[in-house]
């Protein structure tokens, strides 16, 4: 019947391209909630972190000037970290969760090219089906329904068609998600890359501010009577 | 009678004590707390960081050889961050936590001297008061009891030497408090500052891992037809 690749073969691909989207759908389907759950764990340190600079400021009033500087300039080294705590939780919504979210339409859209193959497909076996019913039931030498022959033809156009659109359909989702994993996970590790470095900077400016009190000057006042 | 500070002074003295220390006991309980918190956030950001680290290597492992073993290696270098990670909960538990729920102990201790002091401090008022209404109830020029002046003087004794002694837990106390917060902090921002390098440094690695696999080779093999 002059069909592209042969039958099974064809069937066997599709059954290939029905295991990838399905594997694809339930790894990324975890990796999307995996990672939106570190963004609000990450939120949630955020939010800690915050209350400890609230009470560190609140204690630094308490306390002596010394001290007190001291305190209030570690409370905020401690809240800029928080700063790009922040941008962090956001990069990581706009250029991972998201992304996966996306990825998931995708997915769904390769899925509906899958079952309107298989749809199309479902109907020239019918067709195939009817014109074989047809040549049994016929006289032995008659020509069997012209009919059914062009639907069978019509049939296996718009299988053939409808395979060639899939194949493209799926090279280019293989394609894409292979860019995607690429994009996605470097996105993810350069928004990491980012906030350590920064933190990295504020903690180092913290450490040299706490510890240029705990020299000479600081600790000398400590020996004298309370004011 | 030859106290050392006058009354007055030495109790408005220990109402600031008491204050000072009932401050302390508030904030360095919040920091405590907070700071457990936080680091229980970080374990939670560990568990989550492992579970991707698992489905990372479960989709490694259904993919062909090229994404797989660029997806291995990511996975490996996020493994490594984890590990880091837990370095830096049981370091914010060792140096941070533990020194902060110490310090609630060298509080209570504060308390309890404060407290013998002001039960030293009573028995003298109330020595004090019985001489006196002894030396009324006593017909004049007469010589008030021996006894109770005798009981006088021994707990204005008391009560100077427990004086002596808290001025001088009181001024320890002071001065590691400033130390200890100090320690803490700087412990705190120490800790924090290794993490974020070595996850700077592991991340680095796993940015370059992955893009290495954009360029050419791995690009190419995508426009073949699947194996």
């Amino acid at each position: 019947m002059g069909m592209d690749p042969p039958m099974g073969s064809r069937d066997s691909q599709v059954r290939i391209m029905e295991k990838t989207v399905a594997n694809a759908e339930k790894y990324f389907g975890r990796f999307c909630s995996l990672m939106a759950s570190y963004t609000r764990n990450v939120a949630k340190l955020r939010d800690k972190s915050d209350l400890l600079v609230r009470q560190l400021t609140d204690y630094a009033n308490t306390e002596s000037p010394e001290l007190r500087n001291t305190m209030k300039s570690f409370a905020e080294e401690l809240a800029k970290v928080q700063d790009y705590r922040q941008a962090e939780i956001e990069r990581l919504d706009m250029k991972v969760v998201e992304p996966l979210k996306l990825y998931s339409i995708r997915l769904k859209q390769m899925r509906a090219e899958l079952k309107r193959f298989n749809n199309t497909r479902s109907n020239e076996i019918k067709q195939l089906e009817k014109l074989a019913r047809l040549r049994q039931e016929a006289p032995p030498h008659q020509h069997s329904s012209p009919q059914a022959e062009f639907s069978v033809h019509r049939a296996a156009a718009d299988t053939s068609r409808t395979s060639k659109r899939l194949q493209e359909t799926f090279d280019c989702f293989r394609r894409e998600k292979l860019k995607d994993v690429q994009r996605i996970f470097s996105d993810f590790v350069a928004v990491e890359m980012i906030f350590h470095a920064k933190a990295l900077e504020v903690y180092s400016d913290a450490f040299r501010s706490l510890h240029s009190y705990g020299s000479g000057k600081d600790l000398e006042g400590l020996s004298r009577p309370p004011g």
